[in-house]
């Protein structure tokens, strides 16, 4: 099989009947796409500028070799959304899923944490763990604004921490904008290994970035390959016409899908490495395209572990789904007939748990495709760096394409800015008194409390 | 404060306007529920039986003592779904997060590993971390009907390693159907160790049973609290009018929500040791009411992690959604001044980090209320056995309640089924010739195939 094959029957009329789209829908919008991508290719956004990226490999391998000297033991990343949630997933498809409990963690092996919430009493047990290790732990501190509260809380606490071990300077690493910012203030005033956020590529967009390949680099993960996979998508989605192009067709279709009241798009990977990618996605989606009172809303689902929780849903529920499987033939585990007694078991021993993995994906495409639920299926040849800088970069396209069919600006997020101010007015900053009476106002309201 | 405490001023119409509902809506549904609730406390349903539930402990015990003889290094639970939703919610709830890292594992505080997936990646990284240490492993095998796929098959395959090591029959125990299926015929076969799923619980209402209190009480969880927990929730249950009944109020509220087109129900714990509830929560709603193309679509979000991804489309996206969040005051870690010389840092340093928590989770409900979209909030006063046991009761009958207004069976999933049988007939099992020529079709449908 090629490298990443996408299967759309599951969304075409002739598969679904009328839940589904005819080929002349898709094409009605894929068609404008063709003509929007000529243009996007001539003056691209930020995040297509991989040329940009490339750039940034030198760099990110001089801060590899120096840390390398240090021999740790342990990385701990602080950053939230997309300053996490990329290396998350580049973590979670290509290191062992218990990484961390091996014994022989140290070098570009370290264990790592990222912490990307401020619940304390998780930090207090990273904090349990990396105090006996201080002298041993790389700290790598993600922020494009340089001012995001969560992350510049955690790096107050964990600076402290670090100040007491020895030559603290050479193991603190900042990822920030390039000019603005506490961050950068700080980088500039202390100065700690840096590496910018590109302009105008926002958190979402940046996994391809110093954001996601720092990290990737410091566990020795192959970013060259993940660059060389966006690149090689990149000239694909350029190169390819609309009726046969992964990124433009899916994005038609998605988008055709919410119109049709297809309101949530499930990712399904049947691929456990694949799972943190369905988070990622999540947030791409929603945060680019939740806006003007529209936007569909992503939900992760994994197979075949949510056959026994959502399935049913998918199948008897409303009809306001469309599922996106992911699967990929990885590798096997032969099952053995350890109870020859019993002949119902036939079906099982014997076999081979990929083939197992395999069949649960076919049958419940097939039981979600008689239920008239519309589907598309991405296979994977391989989890490996270039596959996945591959995917990420089409899901970037296919967003931003989407973007232009709902005709809203897919790289902001403004709706999240209300919030933040309140946070602050309750944590006390000034001239946001009035902010700050009127949560004292929700929380003196008692008369709809119920208690147990 | 009170052990659990509800407020639900966000869903009043006072509060967000049209988006929201009159207590006169609300008291309506629930009035109804009133009288129902009176029937059902005389003829209850299966999983309400907590007599009979407590009339297990003692078994548990005797199991309990029996492996903590073994010293155990490992424990492996086998089990999907139901089977292992409500374990994993117990243990991410109570144990330290980092649990598998501490180098003291063992006897009543093994490293645990949840194997809730077929994919071999995983499975095999499982075990090649218990091969080392197979004479230390205990293994679980739940599965109600005793014949579930993905279980059995991990079984046939952890029963081979096994049986290569030491003294096999102590440290396999398994908890299935009393009389019916396969993993029962083995317990009678081979006398392992073996508790009951009672009859009439399914998996999903089944983490209060030997399901969820067995693993819980390996791991030296006070499983006697959890069921306390939940017969004092019973009880404020059967004695609280609807007014003040929080199990009456939240099912008339999700259900109204559902009816005036807010067909997603985010649950959003401002509290990591909650984030695997929402899991949990995740099944439960999806599998009892997604019937008769009608139920609600559960979806998990993690304060603050989510804003960061989740919150912009929750705030300008479309009015589908109604947000129950969670919070708790739990354990806190002081923000020290380590840059002395930004002023602007000055609303986190010397403040406390569960200080800033809590103040996400207010700043974030206030835009959520000014964007009206209905919200909910439970606060708990501690995470412990004994409310959590609370919690779970609470929500199964929230869900039992809801099954009544949708008019539905909650405890059936017969959606799921016709996907078993095309797997079963794509691994070559006799009688299903038919379905396996439908999935080879599937797989010879080529005329969409897009490639990169």
């Amino acid at each position: 099989m090629k490298r990443i094959e996408i299967d759309i029957n599951g969304v075409l009329k002739k598969t679904i009947g009328n839940e589904g789209l005819s080929e002349e829908d898709i094409y009605q919008v894929s068609d404008k796409l063709d003509e929007f991508k000529k243009k996007l290719y001539k003056t691209p956004y930020p995040f297509m500028d991989l040329g940009l990226i490339r750039s940034y490999i030198p760099d990110i391998e001089v801060i590899k070799r120096s840390t390398q000297k240090i021999k740790a033991k342990n990385l701990v990343i602080l950053g939230i959304g997309g300053s996490s949630l990329g290396t998350e997933t580049i973590f979670h498809a290509l290191l062992n899923p218990f990484h961390n409990l091996d014994p022989n963690c140290r070098g570009l092996k370290p264990r790592y944490f990222i912490l990307d919430n401020i619940d304390p009493h998780k930090i207090n047990r990273v904090i349990d763990i990396i105090e006996k290790e201080k002298d041993k732990t790389i700290l790598v501190v993600i922020s494009k604004s340089g001012e995001t509260p969560e992350t510049m809380s955690q790096f107050l606490l964990f600076k402290e921490i670090l100040n007491t071990s020895k030559n603290p300077h050479q193991r603190i690493i900042i990822i920030t904008d390039s000019k603005k910012g506490m961050l950068r203030e700080i980088v500039n005033k202390e100065g700690y290994p840096s590496l910018p956020v590109p302009e105008g590529i926002g958190g979402r967009f940046s996994v391809l970035t110093p954001v996601g390949l720092l990290p990737s680099a410091l566990m020795d993960i192959k970013i060259e390959e993940l660059v060389k996979g966006a690149e090689d998508m990149s000239e694909y989605i350029k190169k390819i016409p609309h009726k046969k192009n992964m990124a433009i067709l899916l994005a038609a279709i998605l988008y055709l899908m919410d119109n049709k009241g297809k309101k949530m798009h499930v990712m399904m990977p049947y691929c456990e490495r694949l799972s943190a990618f369905a988070d990622w996605f999540r947030q791409l989606e929603a945060e680019s395209l939740g806006k003007g009172s529209n936007g569909p809303t992503p939900v992760k689902s994994i197979g075949v572990t949510d056959q026994h929780s959502q399935l049913q849903l998918y199948i008897d529920g409303p009809k306001d789904k469309c599922i996106t499987f992911i699967c990929h033939e990885g590798e096997n585990r032969y099952i053995p007939d350890s109870f020859p007694y019993l002949p119902d078991l036939d079906y099982l021993s014997g076999k081979d748990m990929k083939d197992l993995f395999y069949a649960e994906f076919l049958g419940t495409r097939r039981s979600i495709i008689e239920a008239k639920t519309p589907n598309i299926t991405i296979k994977v040849n391989e989890i490996n760096e270039y596959n996945l800088g591959a995917l990420f970069f089409l899901y970037e396209m296919i967003i931003a394409f989407m973007g232009k069919l709902y005709d809203i600006n897919a790289f902001d997020q403004p709706g999240v800015e209300l919030g933040k101010i309140y946070t602050k007015a309750v944590m006390g900053k000034k001239g946001l008194e009035k902010q700050k009476k009127t949560i004292e106002k929700d929380l003196k309201i008692k008369g709809q409390s119920i208690s147990f």
